[in-house]
């Protein structure tokens, strides 16, 4: 124990961790390392692919998140004396792999869609050019990270969405892991939302934070009065107060008494919040607090937010639902050597071939989006069975055709531009663009098909 | 770049992140310290508690997991110099706030259910005694902890229980947030899972770590022969084939051609598994590879488990679904304030009392479990209205009750044998200790109620 007084010895340490990320890894990548770096395959020239092949139920797209962090994890994928310590005293690999490990920087290419981007089944989201051992060592950290950023991404979309101009503000923390609740804040951020209750995310991203006071404030003091007089001394009249921990319509009178009439919000954490926010409104306005916003939570989710929108509410704050994806708290990405050197020399096309539905499309592929009058009407994929790498231009009608690929790391090289709070910043720009190309039916909460229909086409 | 050749300047951090945990915090966990620390409630004595209101739709048990994780979190809740400067660049709270902060240490107390233990709505899980800006800050993280940790244990308590004497192995690290998949694998494991495919999870709380290939190994090379018989020279002939890379009738031929009848096992990824498991053990046996085990994976739930317990089938791979918490991604524990200190100097119970569902018991409360012939029949809570601290002697027939909650902080004081992979270790047999309690009634897979009562009896 410090003795009070004296200087604490902070850490200096930022959750923001630059601790290794390699050992984020399935033991599989590293014993397929072990064997190829054996038998002579390990270096082979490969191509490898991230993709969905379905949405999940009843969603219309799918939101490229995690891009990013991506970028950001791979610049901290080195094995270090640590982690080949620990490999070597499990024996799950042999030296001269951990030779091989104790090396290893990605000095590879990859390329995908922007952060932020719209996608559909089939979309080629990532394609990783690299040597075998090279490449497939990052197939868990960038499954990891793409499928739970988008999956948060694609449940934010349908809330900003819903709620059109009204902000939605994240506040799920405590029901996410501590640090995925940082990487959804981000991603709920990427797909519009307008800030977050979490302070790491914040720091880390830029992010804008909110939050004022839970009802334990009410209850630690004799009475609301109390509580709120003191939340006015301490953060201003413009403070959102907590209106629901007794009564809500005398919390209202003591919050507009506590306030004056230049009160910021008040906040309904709980009842029937149609009907609580027209009476509330209407006691506010009565009280002549007519600038006094009204903040709603509670269990939130983009249904909830689009059976609000006639209800005189000024911002959403939502919690459990965008965290944990709406129903969908993964995605089924998958990461697939597509396109591999054979022992003649030459480039071949691989997929898995039996049957039991896990089959994909072999070979290198570009991605454009087909736009008419402004409106999106077709993902277009561009295979090239063999080794070439296809390009838009090589398909008719390319001018309609809207580029879906950004190189995002080249020959080991990170482009920097998208990560970070820059690169968070353009995601959400980029969403914004996507979503205001799709039909409006795209658009609809109810379950259907996926927007767009995916037209593969072989070069 | 580090010339090849070389030795590279390995990263000595670990993925074991020994990083700030305090800004993993909501935003208003700090400005309601901001205000109390100016109105002179700051240190009132409080008692805080986590519980759950209702388990997920259906589910009849839950199983309380991260405790140790909390524990090992709490350690690392230091506001060091970035985290201040972060603070005061926002204007988040005020100077003294940020001077409290700096010498922040949890000082207080918490005793809660042993990690593995099962719990049922209104168990009190965790009870944190402290003032209230020490413990009220603790708020974000207990909950983003116990609630993610929770939701695995109880999916993968319920395929445990499903695969009966059966391994489950934990490999869905590629569809979880990075670092929740070390948690989750964790979580599994608590709940009875022999082991995971996840690297920085096993080396942190030393997990058994499994896994061989994936499709992408056997299509790397040019057939499949030379995939097998690479793994086979590099890993020896007791390692795991995967055999529906093409077609999986003659994919077993080849393994066992490859490996000779000492084969360890084969896996099976895709397909209807169930009679894939019948036909390739009779293809197995006829090979004389009758000490061939097979693995199956491929989008396992505890239904799937439950239905394959006829087939032959020696283990599971569980993946998307134990991550996800099988339909329950997080569970609905809350973190309340039950008692406080009044200005009166007095403690007294407080709860939210207004109407719409979110209401909670104040109060100071201990369980037990009562066991009547070796079976768990009710869970009984002992509440104190007023400031004693209740105890399970206080209620008749105390000789029937299981005490539920142990000590785990105190004075500040953290209990260590709760953390680390001895922590791990304990909570693994609590859960299988508490699962053998059970009526076999709540062992049932089918949606139902929760499995004991819960009565509450005030002393």
């Amino acid at each position: 124990m410090t003795p009070p007084g004296l200087p604490t010895s902070p850490s200096t340490a930022s959750t923001a961790s630059t601790a290794s990320t390699a050992l984020l890894t399935d033991r599989y990548e590293l014993t397929m390392i072990d064997a190829a770096l054996a038998d002579g395959t390990a270096h082979r020239p490969c191509v490898f692919e991230v993709f969905a092949r379905r949405l999940p139920a009843g969603r219309r797209y799918g939101v490229v998140a995690g891009t990013g962090r991506l970028l950001e994890a791979l610049a901290d994928f080195r094995f270090g004396q640590e982690e080949i310590a620990y490999l070597r005293g499990c024996e799950i690999v042999g030296e001269r792999t951990l030779e091989y490990l104790a090396d290893y920087r990605f000095t590879g290419s990859i390329s995908g869609y922007a952060e932020g981007e719209l996608y559909f089944p089939g979309s080629p989201l990532l394609v990783v050019e690299a040597s075998f051992v090279d490449g497939v060592i990052l197939e868990t950290l960038a499954l990891s990270i793409l499928n739970h950023d988008s999956a948060i991404a694609a449940a934010a979309s349908r809330m900003t969405v819903a709620a059109g101009t009204r902000p939605c503000l994240e506040m799920g923390s405590r029901r996410a892991h501590e640090l995925a609740a940082v990487a959804a804040a981000r991603a709920a951020v990427v797909a519009g939302f307008s800030g977050t209750s979490n302070l790491a995310a914040g720091r880390r991203y830029e992010l804008p934070t909110i939050g004022t006071a839970a009802h334990a404030f009410t209850l630690l003091h004799d009475d609301e009065r109390s509580a709120f007089l003191s939340q006015v001394a301490s953060a201003g009249p413009g403070t959102t107060l907590l209106v629901d921990t007794y009564d809500v319509e005398q919390g209202v009178i003591t919050a507009v008494d506590a306030a004056g009439t230049a009160l910021g919000a008040v906040r309904l954490d709980s009842g029937d919040l149609p009907n609580l926010a027209r009476e509330v409104r209407d006691q506010l306005d009565g009280l002549g607090a007519t600038g006094t916003r009204i903040v709603v939570s509670s269990d939130l989710d983009e249904y909830a937010i689009a059976a609000l929108a006639v209800a005189p509410v000024d911002s959403y704050g939502v919690g459990t639902s965008v965290v944990t994806g709406s129903g969908a708290p993964t995605c089924g990405m998958v990461y697939k050597l597509v396109l591999r050197e054979g022992s003649d020399g030459a480039m071949h096309a691989v997929a898995k071939a039996s049957a039991g539905g896990k089959n994909s499309v072999g070979g290198r592929k570009v991605a454009g989006r087909r736009i008419e009058n402004g409106l999106a009407t077709e993902e277009v994929v561009v295979l090239s069975p063999d080794a070439d790498l296809p390009a838009l231009d090589q398909i008719a009608e390319v001018a309609e055709l809207r580029p879906l690929h950004v190189a995002l790391v080249t020959d080991g090289e990170i482009d920097h531009a998208f990560t970070g709070p820059e690169g968070v910043r353009r995601a959400a720009e980029r969403h914004a663009s996507s979503i205001a190309e799709l039909p409006r039916a795209a658009l609809r909460l109810s379950a259907g098909e996926a927007a767009l229909p995916t037209e593969v086409v072989t070069v």
